[in-house]
């Protein structure tokens, strides 16, 4: 069981924020992509979204497009996007349904919903030709809690252990049987890393989020997770308040079994590298992020609802969606400034405060993860 | 007198698609635009455009902007678009008419229609200069059959003797008579030798050209040249079909003066590095490619008519131009779909099959004239 | 006292214009920032832009943004719009007035109007921070007859040494007491120096401007600054015309004590690296420049006049406004010719003619600024 530490008691020991080329350099942000992107594993959405055999949804990484699928076994995989032939994009739409074969529209080469090569045209006497030798590129996927992750390394560590640490939070929340009731994608224009450290501290909230203040105090709660790849803990929600909503009411039907104590508390989690988790009573709400420029990134957004919520007229989902994504444009704005102030040429890494230790120790993670000595 | 050969009868050799630098790299298309396509006579248009003296219209390649301008003598010239004074250009407008001289909007220097320096106010006294030193730099032109090219090379190969093996093919479809009835430009997401590699090959035909299959059959047909910068052949027009057109039927006249046995064919050449030539019975279409990024291709494409189709009420010429319009855009689709695709860092150059030997041929142009090693 | 000489009696020693990476290389623009751009003194607006203590605007060099403030003493301040916390931009809007001091909006740390760091929540405890380490990082600003300068370098030359020998000339302007009617921003697609070259002349004036060469005849007039920094001199109005206006007659009452013999001058001048000083009789024209790509420059313009003029309802300040803004936007566009002709791969120098000295004369200083040797 994991032990809750206060926020300001963690050493800073003189930590300074990153220097400029972490949030401008392109190449930095290439680095990124090779070593912490394409390496760790990336959560790219819920089993939900390819219910039935044949669904598909694609994500999208930089250069790279791939198909998410459930196969005939209910299993689901990820392909490279892209023919063995002569490269082209097997499908187009964002998501869709295959029948049983996944077939390039440019030259009909053909394949299972396990990536065999089942069928080329006019190849059947080329000399050093082996359909076994042509199967779609496979990316690692795997599940958890109705979350689909991916992973582009060809010898992935388990996602189970890697997530394990959380399984005793998760488990009361519910969280596969949950549905969603909305997703925003915003276009954020600010390096990836600024929006999970801003996610990774509540000192900007009385500035930043007025509301948000006034359900819950800014320095209320505790951390079960102060270094490494998942990083995160508790903030409280004031007495009389039962979630993050307009109103302070909740805005649907607990989303777990939740024991007592834990219906004034919001559980945020960030988990390296892309995937944030917002643990409310009555809804989850998670982003993914997506890296587009070293200054751009696409964010992903959904809230999931315990699904008599979905039923039931008396609740109103948006009660709590629309909070946060007045919340989330208030975090998106402040990062877009920031961006643009360590675009100068003179700006210098400056000085966390006692209540920034989860930023600096996401920085050290992306330091670590690249390889990188640290600089202060 | 040229042989024909089937064309799955070429040699693949284990041919294997060009790396993604060849599609992506933009330092490698700055190669291309070096040793490529400002070495190579390159199509810009035809005759007609620029009946009378005077008469001028510009190309754009890459950075380069060039004047293609009919003389006082009747000679076709071609002149960089850059005074010569403080390099500003001296034609703005993409067609126009010259009156006797050329002359900067800047400065009001003022050149002949053949390039020499006539006019320079406020120089007469420069000890270090003499107007015969200035005159507008020239690029090479030439003419064949009705069709300009340009070269940018000091010291160009002969246009004649570089087509003349399409002479015998060429001369029976009066070429120099022909008159435009209508030019596209399209602007193609992808880059210029994708295009190439799928105007090459009718592998593609039945997925991507449904109405095209119906009328010509994708594996119909031989080639003539299937090896160096010409390359390509005829394929066949089903029984009781005239042309390719919705209908099936002729648009218009003959275009030439076909013998027997070859009413029922369509050639189509690819003539290195930017020329595509297309001879139908009753029409001759060609496109121009201009690589505006390694993602990038500017296409245009006309069609061309026995003038006196374009007198007869009878014949519309829309029936050819239309389908060909359709056929193109189907073309550019899935190239630009290619081109995504092999974005990935994951791709890997894959396996022609026996119906992609002259694509295979245009790859192998391509990476002679760079002085690149073949990559399998 | 300066003494006068005919433009055409400079030595011109065979000069030829700028190679072309100059004009294209966006390194070399790097090189311009940091060498020129980041080490002169920039003129950025008025002193009435910012009447009243608190008062500021912003200023946008490259990725640098300023902010440009007077401070409660009354003294013009120069800060860069970076928290020293996490880089934030602590101004969003170009102008605006501050209360007592400047606090970003991400949390809330907190500046004097001086720079210095008043607040900096939950740091006091942190054992390696003294807020007297970090306070906003200033840039020099030092004002010169109502025009504010700033510059980046951390020890500047002095601005009234500098501009001390244009004293004699502006000082019957009463420059600090005019007042602006009205200011355009122009994008200019042409590099920086383009368009100081094209100022530096009036070669192009018969050609590009024919109703300014009706006014003033663009051979008249000699110079008086004709090396260095500084550069320029006077034109003649003809006879019977008051000034630089659609109509030739004056469009408001004198900016200045004019003595005899200065009523029928324009005086320009172009001061390094971004100024352009326009004094006519009856009103003053400056432009700034803002290096934004190598082939692409913001352009402010500014038409001052003397305070009575504005008040007055029989003057038309329109008049000479109007008829400069049609003259500036003949200028951006030859410039943006020059900028696409110079782009050619083809393009050389040219040879200056007797009556572009200095056009010569801005280049060296430009080569003499980066310390790279001259071409020719």
């Amino acid at each position: 069981m994991a032990t809750f530490a206060k926020r300001t008691d963690i050493p800073l020991d003189g930590a300074r924020t990153l220097p400029r080329s972490y949030f401008t350099d392109p190449a930095l942000l290439s680095q990124e992509i090779e070593k912490i992107f394409e390496r760790n594993w990336l959560c790219v959405g819920r089993e939900e979204d390819i219910a039935r055999a044949g669904d598909y949804f694609l994500v999208t990484l930089d250069r790279e497009s791939v198909i998410v699928v459930r196969d005939q076994a209910g299993t689901v995989r990820a392909f490279h996007n892209t023919c063995r032939h002569r490269g082209t994009r097997l499908c187009e739409g964002h998501q869709g349904q295959f029948s049983e074969t996944i077939q390039c529209p440019y030259h009909s080469w053909t394949y299972g919903l396990d990536g065999t090569l089942l069928g080329a045209p006019s190849t059947h006497d080329l000399a050093d030709f082996d359909k076994a030798d042509w199967p779609l590129l496979a990316v690692a996927a795997d599940t958890w809690h109705g979350f689909i992750f991916i992973n582009f390394d060809e010898h992935p560590k388990s996602l189970a252990d890697q997530l394990g640490m959380l399984e005793h939070r998760v488990s009361m929340y519910n969280l596969a049987s949950l549905r969603s009731a909305r997703q925003h994608v915003y276009d954020v224009k600010a390096n990836w890393k600024l929006i999970i450290e801003n996610y990774s501290e509540c000192y900007h909230c009385a500035p930043v989020h007025p509301a948000l203040a006034r359900l819950s105090p800014p320095t209320s709660g505790e951390n079960d997770f102060s270094e490494g790849p998942v990083l995160g803990g508790y903030m409280e929600l004031n007495e009389g308040k039962d979630s993050l909503t307009f109103s302070g009411r909740a805005c649907g039907l607990p989303v777990g079994d939740l024991p007592a104590g834990e219906h004034d508390r919001v559980y945020y989690y960030s988990i390296f590298p892309n995937f944030l988790l917002s643990l409310h009573p009555d809804y989850v709400m998670f982003h993914t992020l997506w890296p587009e420029e070293a200054g751009r990134t696409r964010v992903t957004c959904d809230w999931l609802f315990n699904p008599e919520t979905l039923r039931r007229p008396e609740f109103n989902p948006a009660e709590g969606v629309d909070f946060w994504d007045m919340t989330n444009r208030q975090d998106w704005h402040i990062c877009e400034e920031s961006q643009l102030g360590i675009q100068s040429r003179f700006y210098q890494p400056g000085p966390y405060s006692r209540r920034e230790a989860l930023p600096m120790q996401f920085d050290r993670e992306v330091l670590r993860q690249l390889g990188h000595k640290r600089h202060y």
